[in-house]
């Protein structure tokens, strides 16, 4: 089955936004089994949207419409649809009841005239309520089986219908289902993690695998088709296995929900360990990124930022002759700092990143993208030095990232009391 | 004259990546008077590929295609277009000196056999240099003069040789050149500042305004059509003197390449001040945003992550008296951290945040949302209450625009020595 996604709106035609819906709804079409071989975005124009919906009837069976079902004038998709299938429209009463509802328990104002446009829906439609709006899906069947779907543009309406309703629909229509897992790998390179698959890559048919690289982490998703999602993961299982037996404790997760600084978090509570942290280049963006994870103020109490030689100095006790001689950017500075901040702060565990994020500040024999990463648990300290490449902002988030899993090695080595 | 986008790339309709690829040209094509009605998306297909430019030739006098110009054998669009045009491929010798001297001089390696592909041209293209990678962009005029321009797909090469190479190209067909100027708001919110200016947005011509929101500022676009940037510039004069008049010192910078946190260390630098933040649930994401910009070491030395109780008494002096009557999301607990955070860093500024991110945490009085922001500027603070939507991660992002803004406007009232 072939699926095609027409996304409405002249915001994007403009350029005002990016079509984010776009990779959603083809990630969940390809997640479903269907092959999505076009996608095309029309403005708010009634003549080019019917023309759009004609030729995807030509060539697609499933027909994905979203954004133009909002209440002005300006938002055509249900009339053009309904026009091209030759439907009249008419007022669904349970639709109109809902945004009635919407308004008055809601956010407690009174509709306009216009709301009322959007309880009108082309004969024959499958309703699909809208909890987080006033405009419903609509799911219409052509005479020659083909499908048209309707759905609101806003992705916080968008992601949960789909979620809710479309996903199971559709995947009623496709006899195998699909399931994904993914194997999260930190501290290695994305081309070093697919050479060590590379036979996988080269030879793989069902379960499928395939590597996304993202800032200091690569991710393994492995999915399978199979009948039923018993069957799936049982045919998945001899590849993770081998996953885990080549990439060992560099794998950190195969939780879809669960993120590297969650990991760190997890484990610190589960060995009962408080964790602080000194950053120079990064200035913050570490212990941000861990206070990101829900409840870290389990572990966490206090950080520090010591951006200036005299701050490392005086909040975390690095020594004048230490920042003389080695320089703030230095393995013996890292190292310093991260034994320094545990003590300060009265931690188990102090990461510590010393660095230069550029664009000034790099030399011949210390370039832009030198990074020092510490990391102190209970009286042992490692320093790891990295090299990173891009602007300002990637090395800092690079640095970030990779202290975080430095972390997590360290507390994995020496955590546990 | 209307414009078409065509991106070529399987792992678009995977929805492996998003196409940022399109906003971006279809921004440029608005700012160059371009209409763009489509913009489609096919994979490494050559019947739907070719289809799609057959299909764009019909109704497009303005094609632009990116991706697959690779050196692979997926690469298909030139051969595509070529092909679509009736044009035999030919090896540039320019081109193929460029290659070599790429991989000789570049990065080094020995290019592939593939590679050479990669210098053959349709007989009488245009040819344009990539001067970040192998695959150049090609000019096509067809008989009935439509333009068809095929371009790298990977951001590092597409945004440059467009800035550089195409745009000069297209500003030359339209008769007009579009200029545009950005007025920058901040710590204002969209519908207020679309409100203030409701009667200029509904009767705008020539400029035209329109406003964008990100976290905590709005951006007002002010765009002129002209014969010439001089007169563009002086047609928008009375409309930007209008929203000076309008908003005031709401209004950060007039300057694109700005940003809130720049303008705040650039007004620090000029006043001789220096900075400190104090913070708790944004976690150091406010010192991180602050040393984002390049030299911000020359006021901000040391900042403060203090997430617990315990950390704000030890590290910034606050009175426990002040946490138990008050409780840590106070008013009075936000003035004693920035005035506390300054004396402990010895700074003339400290902006300190505390407040309830979530998802945990809020209670009937105090609701998830709540967030105290205080700013200290030489002996005088002030403390706003804010209270924001959305989760844990909006809440924290929030936050630190906003202290980022009363950071600018503290420093304005009280900064000069």
């Amino acid at each position: 089955m072939v699926a095609e996604l027409i996304s409405v709106g002249t915001e994007i035609l403009l350029g005002n936004i990016t079509n984010t819906n776009a990779r959603y709804l083809s990630e969940q079409c390809a997640a479903l089994g269907l092959s999505c071989y076009y996608q095309v975005t029309v403005g708010d124009n009634e003549a080019r949207l019917k023309a759009a919906v004609r030729e995807a009837l030509t060539r697609s069976d499933v027909i994905i419409l979203t954004g133009g079902l909002g209440p002005t004038n300006d938002d055509l998709t249900k009339e053009a649809v309904a026009a091209v299938l030759g439907l009249p429209l008419a007022e669904d009463a349970h639709t109109r009841e809902r945004i009635e509802d919407y308004f008055n328990h809601g956010i407690r104002r009174a509709p306009t005239e216009n709301n009322w446009k959007q309880a009108l829906v082309p004969e024959g439609a499958i309703v699909v309520d809208n909890h987080n709006g006033t405009a419903p899906g609509l799911i219409l069947k052509t005479q020659d089986h083909k499908l048209i779907i309707l759905l609101p543009g806003p992705p916080g309406e968008l992601y949960p219908m789909f979620e809710q309703d479309i996903k199971p629909y559709l995947s009623k229509l496709t006899p195998e289902i699909i399931y994904s897992r993914t194997v999260k790998i930190g501290g290695m390179g994305e081309s070093y993690v697919a050479d060590a698959i590379k036979d996988i890559l080269a030879s793989q048919t069902n379960p499928t695998i395939a590597p996304y690289a993202k800032t200091g982490e690569v991710h393994l998703r492995v999915t399978a088709r199979a009948a039923s999602k018993k069957e799936a993961k049982a045919m998945m299982r001899p590849m993770i296995l081998e996953l885990k037996k080549r990439f060992g404790s560099n794998i950190f997760t195969t939780r879809e929900d669960v993120t590297l600084e969650g990991k760190l978090v997890e484990m610190l509570k589960r060995y009962g360990l408080t964790v602080t942290t000194a950053e120079s280049c990064s200035g913050g963006l570490l212990s941000g990124r861990l206070v990101n994870v829900p409840g870290a103020s389990d572990v966490l109490h206090q950080c520090f930022v010591t951006y200036a030689n005299s701050a490392k100095h005086r909040l975390l006790g690095v020594k004048n002759s230490t920042l003389k001689k080695h320089g703030a950017v230095s393995r013996q500075t890292a190292k310093a700092m991260a034994g320094g901040a545990a003590k300060a702060a009265g931690a188990d565990v102090a990461l510590a990143i010393t660095g230069i994020a550029g664009p000034d500040g790099g030399s011949e024999e210390k370039p832009v993208g030198l990074v020092y990463i510490g990391c102190y648990v209970r009286g042992y300290t490692e320093v790891v030095e990295c090299h990173f490449s891009g602007n300002r902002a990637k090395v800092r988030e690079a640095s970030v990232a990779r202290a975080i899993d430095l972390g997590r090695r360290c507390v994995m080595k020496y955590g546990r009391k």
